[in-house]
């Protein structure tokens, strides 16, 4: 085996542990699955329907244009359908977004702390990340300005609504950001969770704008993470680039069909919208009842501050998997103090509830 | 945009057009399917029903190790899950395995007119290829082991049974082209057809042998195409070294139980074998009946020798097109004059029968 330089010199950690990894060492299932951010309350019926319909016929490769979804989200996002591409997951298009346009040396800048995905990608093709501090539990414009500026980057990334923190920007901030890029610099504008926000707090689509490509999902608010159906929005010139490095066929005809119906069925979307903003509501007054204090979310989660250090945070996550709940800590110090909580039904907010008394006393036992 | 200078030289051409690209620019759908060489033949409905449980819990995140899915291969295999990986595609997989080997300049050999999607990533890496050509019909293992060490070449790619031309070769040949392999090459063994030769006349596996990497998939005799799932089978710290750069969240929850379901359904395996080889035969007799020669086939098409130029083979090919008979000519000269034919329903072969004679007729007449 004769790994090219690049690969020789990557880390073999990966950037997450599924769920089932640990249930497997653990033996036994998670009682409340509430750490990787999916939405519990489930994808649209409609969506589950056209999926099973679609199995029957997959024995066709998915079309590798993505035609009817594309035109379904340019339709949607009032765009044209080249400003739109179809990829396996965020993760995917983030890949193959770096791989674009980050050569190996080539500076790329993002929050340290934030998803740790796109470092593993940036890493992965040679870039060097210089990552800037959160600043009082939010991204930090002005310091991701001044590490690209500094460093030349043409890549930054920033994520609106932020994982892992919850935290967001309004239109103005992100558009005040993007007049102030260098020249040549381009905006990796991760708006995962952008289906929990109102669309009018998020910055106006421009598709003739070249310094931002917007990153958006299936996986979030419509409940399909297991069909890796992610999209990107841009600038038509960067949308066909991808052309020449994506897996062509890699998003099959099963998960184009459940995309297309979630994108149909808003009436679902507003639902899980309402449930995960009633969750929200409950997650922060356990956390609150606990003595533990809630950051304001715009996500599908909650992450709440411990109130003391990184070891303590981690303490209580590895409390609260012992008693079946999956959480996580995708956090860089200082804000592994906190750990983060995905909404959930209400049966797996009353196992939250039972395990983090007990998970915060047995932590601070050990400290 | 500023691409990569790597990217920036990469054609913007992909490397197959999809049949629903060709359906919409003609406005009308094809009455036979039969140029992706996918499985009419449908999927399992053991596994159909198994994707439509997992559709409703598609909200989870397929696991990112594939465990249960990697657990049954090896053990359907007799090998280690250490051994075994699973990806996107056999398309995924290729792309992933050029770069853990291939640095820009670094040589690769494969045949001229083999599988497009692995030239593809040998470039979208910065490969330099080397292609050998056909020695009547087959790939040449004697020409391809001459440019490996030639060249210097780290990858050499060869499918077994073979696409575009349906050949194949025995295990002891393949054997005996592994054992000639300069040190440090790896050959990359694209097996998508295996499921349709008998186990007793492939290679055997042999998971300590470092020179070579096995891909197989569920997209042609599982009928899965639209799932994506294929995999690899090779030593385990190259199967590891994927890790580094693969998108691990990147074969979702309904692709993982529908292969897993497939892969136990031996019953249905066997009866699609069946068949296919039934079609096959009536292929080959549709070709001589119009004076044409159809090749031998271990696979699930027909390559049907046109016994003209790549011209004439190109009009018959639009010509059956414009009969709504989608097929492919995924051939290089001189053996495009070849057209190649996937195996179909009888009501499938029925349109074929009838449309082969007229477009041979007019391709002569516009030759």
């Amino acid at each position: 085996m004769r790994l090219t330089p690049l690969v020789a010199g990557l880390p073999a950690t990966v950037p997450f542990v599924g769920p089932e990894a640990r249930e497997r060492r653990e033996g036994a299932p998670f009682r409340a699955r509430l750490g990787a951010n999916e939405s519990v309350f489930g994808p649209s019926p409609r969506a589950v329907a056209a999926m099973a319909r679609a199995a029957a016929e997959a024995w066709k490769y998915g079309d590798p244009e993505a035609h009817d979804l594309r035109a379904a989200l340019a339709a949607h996002h009032g765009v044209d359908a080249r400003n739109v591409l179809v990829g396996e997951g965020i993760d995917g298009l983030l890949g193959n977004l770096v791989r674009l346009l980050v050569a190996p040396g080539d500076p790329v800048v993002s929050s340290r702390g934030s998803y740790p995905t796109f470092g593993y990608h940036v890493a992965g093709f040679g870039g060097v990340m210089r990552q800037v501090p959160y600043r009082a539990d939010r991204q930090d414009p002005g310091a991701l300005l001044e590490a690209a500026r500094e460093t030349g980057a043409r890549l930054v990334y920033l994520a609106n609504p932020d994982n892992p923190m919850g935290g967001w920007f309004g239109a103005e901030e992100i558009a005040n950001l993007v007049a102030a890029l260098p020249d040549d610099a381009l905006l990796c504008l991760d708006e995962a969770y952008a289906d929990f926000m109102d669309e009018s707090a998020l910055l106006p689509l421009d598709m003739d704008e070249a310094r931002v490509i917007r990153m958006r999902t299936f996986s979030k608010a419509h409940g399909l993470a297991g069909a890796r159906v992610g999209y990107a929005l841009g600038r038509s010139d960067l949308i066909a680039a991808f052309d020449r490095v994506r897996n062509h066929f890699g998003v099959g005809r099963i998960s184009q069909a459940g995309a297309l119906a979630a994108l149909e069925d808003r009436a679902w979307l507003a639902r899980v919208v309402a449930d995960v903003e009633r969750s929200k509501t409950r997650l922060a007054s356990i956390a609150r009842a606990n003595g533990l204090a809630p950051l304001p979310s715009a996500t599908n989660f909650v992450t709440v501050d411990c109130r003391r250090d990184g070891d303590f945070a981690r303490r209580v996550l590895a409390e609260l998997g012992a008693r079946g709940v999956f959480v996580r800590m995708p956090f860089v110090a200082p804000e592994d103090r906190c750990v983060r909580v995905t909404t959930g039904t209400d049966a797996d907010l009353d196992v939250f509830a039972a395990a983090l008394p007990v998970a915060l006393s047995r932590a601070a036992e050990q400290g």
